[in-house]
């Protein structure tokens, strides 16, 4: 195999009670990358369609992942990488992520899979670096495990894959609005209340157990933030209403997705999905803001091989 | 059915990253109880054996939990109630939580099962109010589920039964020591850094993710408790030597049961459990402090009914 085509999916960080470890993965919507040996070495950025990104390798998420594998593994050969972005890079879905986790996990292929998952993430945070400041995996691992991942620590990285119950969709809203990384985070306090946390720490042991016995309605008494999205749904104008509009209509959960603007909402079964993707779209339609939504199953895959070339 | 004799076992609450939530349940120690219906209606506690504790059933946690219940069920008799206690006051394992789950539990097969193990929990919390001065069901709630309980809340009330390893096994050291409930509730800041209330929260996932693929390895990197332990270990004089004397031999966790000054391990299997409870005895031995050791395997059952007259 001297060239690969994957989908590398957008994914959904800081979920409710999880904020900063747990994510899941997309699906429907991701970034798709072309990846392909070359016999000079080094990591070249040939392509990049779709929004305007640097394509120097060192100042791309996507290249300085890869650097970061290749530094490791030392191979034979180069590679050079396309990108086809869909996912509009600060909309809250891992855009960055999608990217990085691309570029380390389609190289692994071609390299004959000489990496783990949990060792494609590590390297994929180095990417993760360049676009927000800090090695973080909580938009990766869900990217390259699929499903539900929490990032158990960072060092040294343990990702445990979550067991994700069968009939879970998540809809999501991306208003066309700007929130700084920055802004979203000097908006969060150092200290937070002993009680607010042993709210958060008894939904998150919640959660995890009702994701392995399937019961949504655990899912739905689980998915509750009393530490984060106090203070940074402040930053999203209708918030409140949209998550209002989706409880309407029986949505399990409904939270910022990663640090916003696009907010998430998680249903059981797909009728479920298509009402709330409406009531929620119905909320943005009365203001001026533009938008968009799309709904899927999640995704237990994780990043997809779409073609190779043999 | 007119008597029941009833085992209510010792259980510990505060599991490390499960702090104010999370508990599990003992065997081979508890308090044994004896309930008869009377013809006259109330509650009487007729026997203390063991320790000196108030036997006007407005001022016994095992009365006032029982007059909570017969205040709900309204029955046309009494009960009479004999407390044989074998866990001494104050040591950290649940002793006012064995009595007031005993009486409740005790009452409710006499009178047929009319209630849950939640609705007994919140009549046994009635109780436990008594003793602690706020209602909480940390240690309540195992003794009645058995195995690992976690209290996602307590208004409304809920329990999640979580599963437990086949293998697990629990190993206690009580040092005779005092310390008030209120000193230790003192010690501890009312605020905590948000960076380490999501090192908490990120075990506590793992945790629960853990016991249910019974992953003995990730147990014990999610027994780890960066908010609580820090403060309250203090209190306990050699706390530092005895975890890492258990640690040495293997234990999965070490930490403080409830306030303490008992300190509990889990450990995997009884050889373990054995060795620890020696490395354990060891370091206490060489100190003027009292002591006393005991382990037993996780009491998946809770309470146990020991006779009854039909």
């Amino acid at each position: 195999m001297t060239e690969i085509k994957i989908f590398s999916p957008a994914t959904v960080a800081n979920v409710s009670c999880g904020f900063d470890v747990l994510g899941f993965c997309l699906d429907g919507i991701g970034d798709e990358m072309i990846v392909r040996k070359t016999p000079e070495k080094g990591i070249k950025i040939t392509k990049i369609k779709g929004y305007d990104l640097p394509n120097e390798a060192t100042k791309n998420v996507a290249g300085v992942a890869a650097l970061a594998l290749i530094e490791d593994a030392q191979p034979d050969c180069g590679f050079e990488i396309e990108i086809y972005k869909n996912i509009k890079p600060g909309s809250g879905v891992g855009s960055s992520s999608a990217s990085a986790s691309g570029s380390v996990f389609a190289i692994n292929e071609l390299l004959g899979r000489p990496y783990s998952k949990t060792q494609l993430t590590y390297f994929a945070m180095k990417g993760e670096a360049l676009a927000s400041g800090s090695e973080h995996a909580d938009n990766i691992a869900p990217g390259i495990f699929g499903g539900f991942t929490l990032v158990k620590s960072t060092v040294p990285l343990e990702v445990v894959e979550l067991p994700t119950p069968n009939d879970l969709f998540a809809v999501i809203i991306h208003p066309q609005i700007e929130i700084k990384t920055s802004e979203a985070r000097a908006i969060l306090p150092k200290d937070i209340p002993l009680k607010n946390a042993i709210t958060q720490w008894a939904n998150m042991g919640s959660l995890v157990h009702a994701l392995h016995i399937s019961d949504y309605q655990m899912i739905k008494r689980s998915l509750i933030d009393v530490v984060v999205e106090p203070y940074r749904s402040r930053l999203i104008p209708h918030y409140n209403e949209v998550k209002l509009a989706a409880f309407n209509k029986g949505a399990l959960g409904c939270g910022i997705s990663g640090s916003g603007p696009s907010i998430f909402t998680l249903c059981q079964g797909q009728i479920q999905a298509e009402q709330v993707e409406l009531a929620m779209r119905e909320v943005y339609s009365q203001t001026d803001i533009a938008f968009n939504t799309y709904s899927c199953k999640i995704n237990t895959t994780g990043i997809k091989i779409l073609a190779t070339d043999s």
